[in-house]
């Protein structure tokens, strides 16, 4: 233990990062069953005591590459979007960001989130799920506001929560970095079916009928 | 074996059905890996060696336990629409029985199927993602119809379908039989959300500026 570096410092954190990281990566290749602790040495190039200088326990690990994964979403996704005054400005925004924290390299500290979502227990779970609810809470008091405002249809919050969560957080299902939709295009596409629909309305003006069907 | 029901008898289907659903159970309260033989044998009220008249090992089930997911799920969801000729009522009728099929009591297949996606190998494997691949694919030529009609705006295909699937299918996380929202409500702020669109449009027809700011 004297070599390890101090707890707290720059070196010890990164160090941290860097186990967090790799360990993200084999549980999400194997599942978090099947990744042994060896395992997870293995790829981090440590023996089982030196990986036990890091973390307490596999579950314990899971927590932190949670909690790791949550920490990235809240400071690329949320954060940023809170002061967007207008609403549907607001959600829009965070539409984007977490498009691109899904396709962009963090996909596996949110895959593991997501498919791991039943394997913590107790206190740790609880933690995790208060932290995923604050998401969904921050979403459907935007979608509150916006019907409030004028600005969006009268929709259940709830649903517009979740349809926007689950159009999102699919992605990591089936989006190829290396196919042929570029993260922007996703993006875009996405934003214009969410808020504006798919469907063409109806010529809006249609000349007065003739045949007075549309009296009263 | 003597009092095995003969193979191919409705006695023999009925009770290779309730394994199956009966396992599906299982699986989905505690997952597949955790899931023993045992397990499963005694939630059936089967010896082990009873349990394995009907099945030929645990990745057979789960095979058994998909492909009887997907039999239903074609069954109640895909079959009813594919003559409706219109796409767009194709499209929305579908995204309905989709909604209910995950709703109402079929949940656990539905979410083995999606949640234990990496767990099936090789020539199993390939075979449900062959069938997934069938509904995408149905979806994608849907949309291009409805493109190609002029019935939706120019959107691409695949984000279209996914997104689609992506607000369906995230329901099974999410969804309470016994919440607030019936499966109903849910499936018209669905449908109206997909095709309609959230956004209110700016006013149509605003008379015409007296500042000219409309001149070309």
């Amino acid at each position: 233990m004297a070599r390890a570096p101090e707890v707290g410092s720059e070196i010890h954190k990164e160090r941290n990062r860097t186990v967090l990281e790799t360990a993200a990566r084999v549980i999400c290749e194997k599942g978090y069953e099947a990744a042994s602790v060896q395992d997870i040495a293995d790829a981090c190039g440590l023996t089982k005591a030196g990986l036990y200088y890091y973390i307490r326990s596999k579950e314990d690990l899971l927590l932190e590459i949670m909690n790791y994964g949550m920490d990235i979403f809240e400071e690329r996704v949320l954060l940023p979007v809170l002061t967007i005054s207008d609403p549907v400005e607001r959600l829009k925004a965070c539409m984007e960001r977490n498009i691109f924290l899904v396709t962009e390299g963090w996909s596996k500290e949110v895959t593991i989130i997501l498919h791991e979502h039943d394997t913590l227990t107790g206190a740790a779970r609880a933690q995790i799920n208060a932290r995923k609810k604050r998401y969904v809470h921050f979403l459907e008091s935007s979608f509150e506001e916006a019907i409030r405002e004028g600005r969006i249809r009268q929709v259940e919050p709830r649903v517009a929560a979740f349809s926007f969560l689950g159009m999102v957080l699919w992605i990591y299902k089936w989006f190829r970095p290396d196919g042929k939709i570029p993260s922007e295009q996703l993006a875009r596409e996405m934003q214009n079916l969410f808020f504006g629909g798919l469907e063409i309305p109806a010529p809006p003006s249609a000349p007065p009928s003739r045949k007075g069907t549309n009296k009263k």
